[in-house]
């Protein structure tokens, strides 16, 4: 229990003026879910590294379908790396998601032109509610798979793995939980301006996939493009139903409303992974260094694109096709 | 730490023969894998009851598009609707799973006839690592759910509902982790007999698939029908890919090991919910008695189809186009 001058009283201080201090706290609020979705993206490296670090260290069986020998570390176990390019993937897609809402809200709070400051804010409030809810509910599972990635060792607690899972559950939770944030995406950012920003950057996914084209025979690029055209016209179905669904039908859109903010995690996430793979593919045949990072990160985008981007499909049907099944069964039946 | 016979030693018994330890201890492992499992079905079910009751009860915001008048409890919020859905499609699910695998043991352990004993055997034997890795994987998440409903009250302890996600989080791991489970599916249970039982089960999910057919004007029957459908396509896809790969490319086919085990959570869950709504909707033809809970069968067997059986589609891309990309990154580039 937090007690304010319990016997002396407490001096408040005016902040502002008189009765702005609801459209103050929100100032503060749209800042601050970023800055969570940044807590859940950090608190996924962290869990990253930490299990990594393990995973190089435990040694445990031997290779498959090796009989004899040494036994290897955990690393070398195909499950556990499947776990560790799921952490790494969804953390990388999450990073350079969040800067490219922080990119657009830098053109919103200095840009000179006019026309590319409203964007950029356009933009920044869209993106807002998915970095916070999208990086947040990923950080939870992925500090989970940092537990499972120790076995019964994380379940303890002296490795420490455990106290990322504790952390990171908070944060879907805090400065509006993921259903909230989805609301606010859904009313505000997407129906109250008929979806102009959300078509416009779905316009420009759909343009940079024309450019991934160009590398059709790309053994990587070529299947990056091909889930990331999936996911955006899955993107943009869902979009359109919500458009033609809220408001007159606001219950049955607003039940669609967190699988929508995920699908932007998933499709949003995976162009900037499909961007990041495009400029690593002509830094390698530039030959201009960090050879192992751009292998690193072509990889990494190829395996958002295979294990992640596919996602998009189930959250589309549940959005498009699921609305009445949410709010079928009468309260008493639950 | 726990010692035994400090000072005065402790007498051991020799259990059985000697040297048939290990042997003995897989008897016991074997129901300990079936028993884990219901201790996660158990966990989602405590976690849904409790989320449930904390949901009817918290008072917050009014129905979406209502503007004034009273303010309603959680349970009428459309999200909050989808997230307790989700706990009890999964919790039935997986309930109806269980209870298909331990009839299969019943047949095993008592059959008089001796191909019905042994193939329930033989099914009980490809169930158990689904029911052990599907049933524990999903009560964490459904545990974190009911966390998210309550909120910032699921975040403190006094609430009991993080309690429930700590007490989910040990079940994926001992007794074997997941991987493990999903590598005895494909290794043991799949590989070695050619996928015998595996695809005799699909046959049966097919056959009553057929089944469904005959009720293709059921609004709610044709729903599950397509999803079953669609689901049992990927199921029977994503078995033919791991028979073809195993073991002339082992780390491969085990890459994918933990989606399969997955894919067959989803497809063989949604056949138990399909198999109970048909029941449901005979009785509720033959008007005998237990309205409400057909009627909530029926809505249930539907989310299942409509939310949880597309997620199919994501899982058998996982593992016939995807395991490249889980061994593509050298150990030294993570």
């Amino acid at each position: 229990v937090m007690v304010y001058g319990d016997n002396e009283g407490a001096i408040g201080y005016l902040v502002g003026e008189e009765n702005r201090g609801l459209e103050y706290m929100f100032t503060m609020m749209n800042f601050a879910r970023l800055e969570v979705g940044v807590e859940g993206i950090a608190m996924a490296e962290r869990a990253y590294q930490h299990a990594l670090d393990y995973a190089r260290q435990r040694v445990q069986g031997r290779e498959i379908g090796v009989k004899s020998g040494d036994r290897v570390s955990i690393i070398h176990h195909p499950d556990v790396r499947r776990m560790l390019m799921t952490m790494k993937a969804h953390t990388e897609a999450m990073r350079a998601l969040a800067a490219a809402a922080a990119e657009a809200l830098d053109h919103a709070l200095s840009n000179p032109d006019v026309e590319t400051k409203r964007r950029g804010q356009a933009v920044f409030d869209l993106l807002t509610p998915v970095v916070k809810g999208w990086c947040t509910e990923k950080s939870v599972e992925i500090a989970s798979l940092g537990v499972q990635i120790h076995g019964g060792m994380g379940f303890v607690e002296e490795t420490g793995a455990a106290q990322y899972l504790r952390d990171a559950r908070i944060t879907p939770i805090y400065e509006g939980t993921t259903g909230i944030q989805a609301n606010d995406l859904v009313g505000r950012k997407l129906a109250f301006e008929k979806g102009f920003t959300a078509k416009a950057v779905i316009a420009q996914i759909r343009a940079f996939d024309r450019e991934l084209a160009a590398h059709g025979d790309h053994p990587a690029l070529s299947v990056i493009r091909r889930a990331l055209t999936t996911g955006v016209s899955r993107l943009e179905a869902a979009t359109d139903w919500l458009l033609e669904t809220y408001p007159a039908n606001a219950k049955a859109a607003v039940a669609g409303a967190v699988p929508y903010l995920k699908l932007w995690g998933v499709v949003a996430g995976g162009w900037q992974m499909a961007r990041a793979a495009v400029i690593a593919k002509h830094r390698l045949d530039a030959r201009s260094g960090d050879h192992d990072f751009y292998r690193a990160k072509l990889a990494t985008a190829r395996f958002h694109a295979e294990h992640i981007l596919p996602t998009a499909h189930a959250l589309e049907q549940a959005i498009v096709a699921g609305s009445t099944s949410v709010m079928a069964l009468d309260e008493a039946s639950f």
